[in-house]
């Protein structure tokens, strides 16, 4: 297949590649999913796994490309773990947050409720925010390339698929991509323990807000602390001292989404 | 030492006992943890941990008791994995049901907010629960000896240490005890996929409230569904179908007690 087949390079970050033998047939499997490309290792044995991987794909009508080991890790971005196998899914949901930014109306009033994760590195918490975030009916998750865990196996399990179909707004870090906001009229809501404002308070929040939830072991970032803003808490009683962010997360995008 | 020093069985069910070397240290090592009486198997062999465990018991003041590794089990209740150390430590939010019953008043208008894990069997998800629930301040949450996981090591690590002094009304099931609660007069709102009712209407609750939360396979229990209650629901959008127990329990929790 040519060049020209290949997704430019704005189209190709709307695509997530599952790799795994399991988790590549899981997705074959699923009507749900937007399956585009089965990418195979030529050294792959036939039979077994791969059989069904092949066959699951004829029955969608989807060819395969094969590749050599190096190629295919290329493309997987994980050799050690691909086994051989990965896939391209079209996520209609994700976009890249200039894209975005772009095509936001400045005189538009709706409602825009952004999530962002600050430095959460550990891939259950991420994939439970995603998946409870696109049940709140945010207006998406901010997704960096630099900070937040790979979207692998281990945040599309823990969103139990949820990520496939989330709106998710890809940017480089969280500190440009606040800053872009911020510039576009969006209020900074961070999330600190000593936050001045509940909450829970039921004052609501700007037309534009963007929520910025900190990493399990150090908050949020000294950059985006001295970011203009207003620094929210959620009151805890019984001596706990913190909440697991996926939780926290949960409470902010359901309280933000529903107007509470 | 004699039987009179044993504590009485409502009193012993005010206790948690923590197992195992490293647990047991951490436990003896903060200072915010009550704990009672140190068991050590007669067959640990002293030096290393052992050591530093009963030199921790002794920098508080704590005497232990040392045992047969068959006694010992009996105590841990998990003589699989106590390597011979076991820690009785006082929970002071923890009471029996029937004792919290007994003491409300009948004519007390306090909001009651009570919550309940019907099945819920995975470890990780009832110490989440319990560690949001003590933040969120509910009055209690119920523990019930049949259907709940057993408060060991995973529950107390998912719960951050927080079900040591969360509130928790211990009971035998989680459908006898709803039953008790609705004769004193409190309303059963079961969470349902497809209740009648958001949970985040605003509309309030009744001044005592039971929040009832199934588990994660099989949901609430054919029993607790014909008992006379209210459904409540989540809003889920972008064909999300269920959240995490953890998720949905905390966002209860926080709504329930804010009175959002």
């Amino acid at each position: 297949m040519g060049d020209n087949r290949k997704p430019q390079r704005q189209e190709r970050r709307r695509f997530l590649t599952v790799y795994g033998r399991n988790a590549v047939l899981e997705a074959l499997e699923d009507p749900e999913m937007d399956c585009r490309i089965l990418h195979l290792a030529k050294s792959n044995r036939s039979g077994g796994v791969v059989k069904e991987i092949q066959r699951a794909a004829q029955s969608r009508g989807l060819d395969y490309r094969e590749h050599s080991r190096e190629e295919l890790a290329r493309i997987s971005r994980n050799g050690r773990q691909d086994q051989g196998v990965a896939l391209d899914v079209y996520c209609p949901a994700m976009r890249e947050l200039d894209d975005y930014l772009t095509t936001l109306n400045i005189h538009s009033d709706a409602p825009q409720r952004l999530l962002a994760l600050d430095g959460v590195t550990n891939p259950q918490n991420m994939g439970m925010v995603i998946r409870s975030a696109a049940a709140a009916g945010v207006t998406a998750v901010l997704y960096a390339d630099r900070g937040n865990p790979a979207l692998g196996p281990l945040v599309i399990k823990a969103s139990a698929g949820t990520v496939f179909r989330a709106p998710l707004l890809r940017c480089q870090s969280i500190t440009q991509a606040s800053k872009a906001l911020c510039d576009s009229g969006f209020e900074l809501y961070r999330m600190q323990a000593k936050g001045s404002r509940s909450l829970f308070d039921g004052q609501g929040f700007s037309s534009r807000a963007l929520f910025v939830l900190g990493g399990e072991s150090h908050g949020i970032s000294k950059e985006l602390s001295e970011l203009p803003g207003e620094n929210l808490s959620i009151p805890m009683q019984n001596g706990v001292e913190s909440l697991n962010v996926a939780v926290s997360g949960a409470l902010v995008a359901y309280i933000a989404s529903t107007g509470n």
